[in-house]
């Protein structure tokens, strides 16, 4: 394992990380709230002191960087940002528990906005501010921005491979561009443009600017932290229907952006992951206006139509905003919400779940095995695009959903250990797995995860980490085999 | 598609299923209970000239027969003794209305145990032993009969092949020995003294004879149906320890029986899905033991023991048998059987679920995963019991955790149309897909499914086929795929 490698990349991140508090410092300043003012100096200073620390050690890295080295490097880099993240909220003392900062932090760092905060407009803005921007640092990834800018991903193409391939979302990572690194900087450019045009949409519905930054961070991210106790409920339906569409737009494949830009809008069209992404959308809001106006749970139509797309749009991207507290609506609406938190958004967005690119490689693979067992003779390769999938991405595919399936029921058990009811803690971990925010019954949207044990909550940071990191990185951490010399 | 095959085979299953209504016949005509035996004889009739007619068509039937011809055969022999099955309630008028009565008989043959009646001990003696005998007919399989007693198996081994595949539970059928018809037949030897030992038992616990009977084919097939209204409650601690033992019995593969009858008791003892099973079984008492004891949810520590391995030896099995109202035990106890359902029993056993043959398979082919994520290029192949299992097994294995997926999802969300709580939509899937029973809410064990709606009832029906066959065989009588000619 090369161990030296690994500490100078971490070193890195955490600096990255550092230097994004810088706003968050001022806007303490301007504030004069100098206890947070002191939360942020402080977590400045101990990054500066153990990256100082990590670099040192790694002076002279070998170049040898593997698989291995590309999953533990992002799983133990996540690990840090989030503790190192934490910070701020603990010393200021505006979240004087260290396991809830902790999980406020991994929960803004993995876009899932699960709160502990009973009521988030109390918060010091600079905090405020901060919440919502890690989840706009931990949508794309803080590894993919480190590609982006340093010249660490010089190095090899192999390296920057390895790096992109575990943090980023997707069953298959593709290139854009030949060179990874330019692939990463163009991600990222694409990230900044469409945050700024939700920004201008947000504050052109006359949102304040401050809440309009903070809005977009968290709907860029598909985060999902508010910074109002009513999440989205409170502004004017404009300004909902703005965040109706940009989260769906962050939750598309960040290539089609790029195909886009080129002017291959065909192929964006005719993209299988594409369209049936938006066939679900579509679907779904259809489905749950159809059942929540049949049990008039609102008065006029269009509000109805609007809740129920605001609310499909921010649970199939992962995001978790909230218009009105759905946990209140007919079962069949809350089911559809259930199973879209399952699925999730694109590969390649910055959204959480299965993806979709997942659901259409099992489904492909089930239709193939059905074909095998009426025809036990027959090959077939299987299509996406036209391009042919490698057999190794399939049964990755399937390794994925067995992980899945597994930490999903694994952690259902632990959670059940704290009196709750079974639908608190089997909607409280889809929530957090799939990187959602809220769930139902105690965990809905009116509430948060506060009440439960420590031992609950650390339970849900790591499948919040898996959720994000889709399990392997998090998975190999604890495997014996991982730390083996070979 | 060889038809007439398909057709021949189908008479005669339900020539056997007719043959089989004689007991109930004679107990109907003891009792004086006219309108059942009008029922009876009006199905057996019915069957007569049914299978008469399928008979005279399908003479002259050519040889060639597939897997395809296996499966579909499979599919529409158990639709067909559903519906013949489900007669005698309907036309006695005990069950009046038909999508009930065909409920209970879907839910009889498969050994589900999910009933529509609200007080059993209302209904007629001959309907209560139908009820429990239907268990015992569909828990090995109403072919698999066929294929022990009818010279129809003497055709060729792979016709036989393709039949006990398409009917027997697990993800590789193992030949007991090399000829198929004799694995069959040493299989229903197997289940009928174990029923027998099952029988005496509880006889000599002083249940009367008639219980012991009914309650002996239940816990045989592993089904549920009860023939009092409290189910097993109201028997002696003895009676349900008996229940205990031989529930877990009858989730042990078969072969292992066979195994020690040739004296091979150290093979046994070392399988790999054995162990698993009974170490599942042993911490699930353990853990909710512990739970209930804990929670003081009853007086002794005996009692408690009594009622945990009870509910974990009749849910792990999918038999579905309460000697207690177990919706009320706490949370963390109803997670573990929630979870003991899903995996259900051993492969090659008459219980039903994902199996724990499968959940062994997935585990390894997931280390594979992660090792070769580790070490991309390494290669290796996974074995089970020191053999090495087939690649075309594990896909099927994956392709199998897909459809089931699938299948709970879309159960789920079509349930939920109705207005029930999440939890019961949830769990009367999961409690039908895999052959328990009872689930939680208001599908618990103190509750039946009679307040559904018909067409959560069809859902279900569809379920309970599927969970029985294994999905496939009921899955491809929808594929386009299965009635092209090739």
């Amino acid at each position: 394992m090369n161990y030296r490698m690994i500490g100078r990349i971490n070193a890195l991140i955490l600096l990255i990380e550092g230097f994004f508090m810088i706003p968050a410092l001022i806007f303490s300043l301007v504030d004069r709230d100098f206890a947070v003012t002191k939360g942020f100096l402080i977590t400045m200073g101990a990054i500066v002191v153990f990256a100082g620390i990590l670099l040192l050690l790694s002076r002279k890295a070998k170049r040898g960087f593997y698989a291995r080295e590309g999953l533990v490097c992002v799983g133990i880099g996540w690990i840090l940002i989030s503790l190192f993240g934490s910070c701020p909220y603990w010393i200021s003392g505006q979240i004087p528990n260290f396991a809830n900062a902790l999980f406020e932090s991994v929960s803004g760092l993995t876009t899932t906005g699960a709160s502990i905060v009973p009521a988030v407009e109390n918060l010091a803005r600079a905090i405020n501010y901060w919440r919502c921007f890690t989840h706009w640092l931990g949508g794309m990834g803080v590894l993919v921005f480190l590609l982006a800018v340093a010249p660490i991903g010089e190095q090899s193409e192999g390296f920057t491979m390895h790096l992109l391939r575990a943090e980023s979302p997707g069953p298959s990572v593709g290139k854009l561009v030949p060179r990874m690194r330019r692939t990463a900087a163009i991600l990222y450019i694409i990230y900044i443009l469409l945050t700024l045009l939700d920004f201008l949409f947000l504050v052109c519905g006359e949102m304040p600017a401050f809440d309009a930054l903070c809005t977009s961070f968290a709907t860029a991210g598909t985060g999902g932290f508010g910074i109002k106790n009513d999440s989205i409920a409170g502004y004017s339906p404009y300004i909902q229907n703005v965040c109706t569409v940009f989260m769906l737009l962050f939750g598309v494949n960040f290539s089609c952006y790029y195909l886009i830009l080129l002017r291959q809008v065909k192929n964006v069209l005719k993209d299988e992951e594409f369209r049936l992404y938006w066939g679900v959308v579509i679907a779904s809001t259809a489905l749950i206006t159809f059942n929540l106006f049949r049990a008039a749970t609102y008065t006029t139509f269009g509000e109805t139509l609007r809740h129920s797309a605001f609310q499909v749009s921010s649970i199939i991207t992962t995001t978790g905003f909230a218009t009105t507290n759905f946990d209140l609506w007919p079962t069949f609406s809350k089911a559809i919400l259930l199973f879209l938190m399952t699925i999730g958004a694109c590969a390649g967005s910055t959204g959480g779940g299965f993806k979709f690119a997942r659901v259409l490689l099992i489904f492909k693979a089930l239709g193939r095995n059905i074909r095998q067992l009426l025809h036990p003779n027959s090959v077939k390769v299987i299509h996406v695009n036209g391009r042919q999938v490698d057999e190794k991405t399939i049964s990755n595919t399937n390794a994925f959903l067995v992980a899945y399936v597994v930490i999903l029921i694994s952690s259902f058990l632990l959670l059940c250990i704290d009196h709750i009811s079974v639908l608190t803690g089997f909607t409280a971990v889809l929530a957090c797995l799939n990187n959602v925010g809220p769930g139902l019954d105690a965990v809905g949207p009116a509430c948060n995860y506060a009440g439960l044990s420590i031992f609950s909550k650390i339970v849900l940071i790591i499948d919040m980490l898996a959720g994000r990191l889709e399990i392997f990185p998090i998975l190999i951490l604890f495997s014996r085999r991982t730390w083996k010399k070979y």
